[in-house]
């Protein structure tokens, strides 16, 4: 049998690939912002956009745990799973938003790579998302994403030790400090999505 | 009949209306402090004493919960709500605190507006908890509460980016940051109050 | 009877000594960062050392309450005391890798005393884990430990003044408020698993 899971409990696969989508587009429009020359009104826009989409798929998913008689897994996992999601989507946004509000003009390159380590987080946990349907090769997802928990950990700590360096005045370090820390903090979050999964494969198997 | 409630439960609505009125002081003592020519110390030891009133009517709340057999709604809703009103207070505390600790002499006029948020939302709250006995009108309150909250969040925000645009020096931002920080987080801790006090109306309608 | 518990059930109160020891460690590991040309490097290496033995120790008792029948008091219980020592040595990991990573050279002298209040928090805790066996005489560790964070806060809010007094340059004291905060926390995770063994010691008596 192809699939372990009825129709209507599919419809919740669907949902969390379509928030793992959303992910993607917000690490997406993170890269923008911190490219050279960024608009940063209007990625600021567009990645509000992108938080407000990402909301409303949770609270379908909320809304369809509240509505199913019968949920392919416990219905405080899938809370868990949906409101991990949510957590990274309003990480990624709130790094946008500062580098709005302080009208931050150039970031130091270890935030690029950070990004990107975000950048790869999202393709996994889009890539891994279908595969709850049928909890195979999930493993490999989680491993990867604690590995590259890791290496944004080791990033992050380069960072802060740049920036305490004395190469940036107190102000900038202030600004920094606080966009560094919610970009680690989004790092965190997809890591707690990939020990969710890890915890619902377990429970499952 | 005019009341849902027996006597022993009553007990309960009259200690959620004192809790709010110890906000009320609180946020008033708030706005003392903000002005020109406080007394830092002498508001600051008000404040205090205020805080422990409101920690003594908190005790009181879980004191009945653990001894009443009856109450009028669920025990896990009276906790939330009386340690959200407890919440309220600490942050509003906390900031009166800082401004004393961190000796700050002249504070941004933008602070004024967040704090008559803070004023207005401690006497929304304050007229709601009697409403809890027949839990008629509400919504009014809970509504605008989240209204002031928006605008909260839009003051906030202006204040940050005006904190960050060169006309403080570090050591200043740093300072008021934190203030402005704490007086945020009293917003959101009322707008969590609001939400607590919407959910017990949805399950008792 | 010298024993109120069994064998197998005695093993969770050596595997909690274990965790007090090492916070005794790690204490005294924060005290030599903090010492005069102290080698911070070498200091932090070993840091990292007892925080690893003492997520060891937390995760044996965490396996220990999944595998066993009979646990000497409430599951909950046992995992909210082991957690919250664990927090302890978090936060004070934490520290010294501050001190490391900022690459603070002198640090002001209050932060001693603040290390002090963590050393003797550390002692009475390990004294305190083996009565856990027969309950008796922990009341006076609770009051200690919570006399010993009002003390602990008194020196916080002193530190804090201090920092924002003008004797500092604005860099130094985003790096020190870091240190100084994390220390605070350290001192009131202290106090919650204090008010995690008095719960305890209520039930069981």
């Amino acid at each position: 049998m192809a699939f372990r899971f009825r129709p209507v409990e599919g419809a919740f696969f669907d949902l969390f690939a379509q928030q793992a989508q959303h992910l993607t587009v917000g690490a997406g429009l993170l890269a923008e912002m911190l490219a050279d020359g960024a608009d940063h009104e209007d990625v600021a826009r567009r990645m509000r956009d992108a938080e407000h989409a990402a909301d409303e798929t949770t609270h379908e998913i909320v809304r369809k745990v509240n509505s199913t008689f019968i949920t392919p897994f416990d219905r405080e996992d899938i809370y868990g799973l949906a409101s991990g999601l949510d957590d990274v989507m309003d990480e990624m946004d709130e790094v946008v938003d500062m580098i709005l509000l302080y009208e931050v003009k150039s970031l130091p390159a270890e935030l690029g790579a950070q990004v990107e380590v975000l950048q790869r987080c999202a393709e996994l946990t889009a890539e891994a998302m279908p595969r709850l349907r049928t909890m195979q090769d999930l493993s490999e997802y989680w491993i990867e994403i604690n590995r590259l928990e890791n290496a944004g950990d080791k990033n992050h700590r380069r960072t802060l030790a740049n920036l305490f360096s004395g190469n940036y005045k107190a102000l900038e370090v202030l600004k920094l400090k606080d966009i560094v820390e919610a970009l680690e903090r989004a790092v965190d979050a997809f890591e707690t999505v990939a020990n969710t999964v890890e915890q619902i494969a377990v429970k499952e198997s």
